[in-house]
């Protein structure tokens, strides 16, 4: 059970937990406050809208011991990051918690605290949901609605032989988190300081979605997706989703300077970084005479892209490894079966 | 464990499952037969788009032997009855499914036919999703996007004093059809025939959502909102939303001849009926002045439609019994916690 529920202060019922989470509304007429049972959203002309759905779940996306804001802006970020790859703009989510057993009040007021940190950053409004109490782990489903100019999202079906494979910030930051939120022991058998660690375990609790990096996208990008089951995984999605192939290099995977002094000691960790989850950064196929401007376009809003394979005509997915030679998975990734 | 786990044919992992769902998406291009991460929508110019989720789960909205085609039904007719309650009509959805082990193919192949029967009855594809495996029950979570006239959508929050309240279809058949389903016994006890008690067991596993009553509500209500959670918690929230009281004739509410059976026999059952949930018609609030057209509107497409109260500008909901006596109760609806 959950840490919320070993509490007396707990929330007296669905009308006390609408009403915490009604002022996350503010700015979107169409939730009424949640007041009404269904949300209305008038879309911007001349815009598709982007949906996605991502829920989290305890023991399953996050740890049971997550603090609430924490759990709030992660349930938030991930399906940002998502359309932070097709170049769109978040305008509103829904939002439907379960709880196994009523949450605390404080716990609560966490939760909201989160959301609404996450709300300004990403520039959107809860517009709806709904509240269940049911066994199993708190449960936090979030379908988040956003906008790009018609005809113009990118998307994951069209990279192109030839293209150039570009990630942006650094790959395998959350799999090491993760590592050392579940064993903190680990920093010092990986020789970090205790700044390094909390920087890893941050990268897997508080992803930041690369929303500035829509106009290089829209503008260069041939294909694009967010890489949230493992690099590999992910990349071999598009391949497949664009029928084609191509090559990685994982030696060129850019890596923060604390992956790289764990890589350093034990080299063999290459592998669970480029195959972990939660990394919440972009993989672009940009064709190769774009590259150039999609760099620079990508920099001046302090975004560090590297390429790091391309796209071939011919299907399958080889990665080479740092000393040239393939690589071979047991697991390319997150599995959600 | 739900009897979908304990057979050898199970499917093979996430593609297979995706592969099994993806027919559903034909008819919306923005849905990349799922191939992609997100899904897009073109919405139809002129339009408020209204949005709703509401998630069912295993042994909490259906029971754990239901079969896969009434549950996929029932998962995509929750959400269809928001949207109609609103004059809306549904445009596509997003569904997040998560199985405490992985489905079989028989079991999947069931859901999927159950979804298809419902996305054509109610006009609405598939535009994308998620599916993973976690502890806890059995999950199907849809958000459900659909438009209405801009401007025009039917609130929960304008109904005024003097408008007359009615209902669609009949109250309560939900209830005894989940009671009959737990405790079959319960058929003879109450005197129903087979296809009577079949009938009532057919209303709480398959809801036929009142989407045809859509123009009648754009052109004649004042307010209106889908009853899921029980008559009597359900107009109360009505009252609240819309800072209005009001008065319900119990004796009034519409009764199927099945459960006017259940009643005449057992007459303190009429409580269990318009306190149970699952009803999925529609509670409408409509100006004095335009209950005959809107009586004549619904009766147009065959709804009928049943006065059994009124609102009024003192706070408050009063609930008449068939003796003319207030009726008190232990609870009013369905608690979420």
């Amino acid at each position: 059970m959950p840490t919320y529920a070993n509490n007396s202060e707990v929330i007296s019922g669905e009308e006390e937990l609408i009403a915490l989470l009604a002022p996350l509304t503010e700015g979107h007429p169409g939730a009424f406050g949640l007041r009404d049972d269904c949300a209305l959203l008038t879309p911007p002309p001349g815009a598709d809208l982007v949906l996605k759905t991502d829920p989290i779940a305890e023991g399953v996306h996050f740890l049971p011991e997550e603090a609430p804001e924490d759990i709030a802006w992660k349930a938030l970020a991930v399906n940002v990051s998502d359309l932070a790859a097709k170049g769109a703009t978040p305008l509103g989510y829904l939002m439907a918690l379960s709880f196994p057993a009523p949450p605390t009040r404080t716990w609560t007021e966490g939760f909201v605290h989160g959301l609404r940190n996450a709300q300004q950053r990403f520039g959107c409004h809860l517009m709806g949901g709904d509240t269940d109490r049911r066994p199993g782990p708190l449960t936090v489903s979030i379908t988040l609605i956003g906008s790009v100019p018609k005809g113009r999202a990118v998307l994951r079906t069209t990279a192109r032989a030839g293209d150039l494979l570009f990630v942006s910030g650094a790959i395998g930051d959350a799999a090491l988190g993760l590592a050392l939120a579940k064993e903190p022991a680990l920093a010092a058998a990986w020789g970090l300081s205790q700044p390094e660690a909390e920087f890893l375990i941050s990268r897997y609790r508080h992803p930041e979605p690369r929303l500035a990096l829509g106009p290089a996208l829209l503008q260069h990008a041939a294909a694009a997706m967010d890489i949230s089951d493992g690099l590999v995984k992910d990349f071999g999605r598009m391949l497949q989703a664009s029928g084609m192939g191509g090559r990685l290099r994982a030696g060129d995977v850019p890596l923060s300077a604390a992956a790289r002094k764990v890589v350093a000691r034990e080299p063999e960790r290459l592998e669970q970084l480029i195959t972990g989850g939660d990394d919440y950064e972009v993989l672009a196929a940009v064709p190769a005479s774009r590259a150039a401007e999609f760099r620079a376009t990508a920099g001046s809003v302090a975004i560090c892209v590297t390429e790091v394979g391309r796209l071939a005509p011919d299907a399958g997915l080889l990665v080479e490894g740092p000393d040239g030679q393939p690589m071979r998975f047991d697991r390319t990734g997150w599995e959600h079966f």
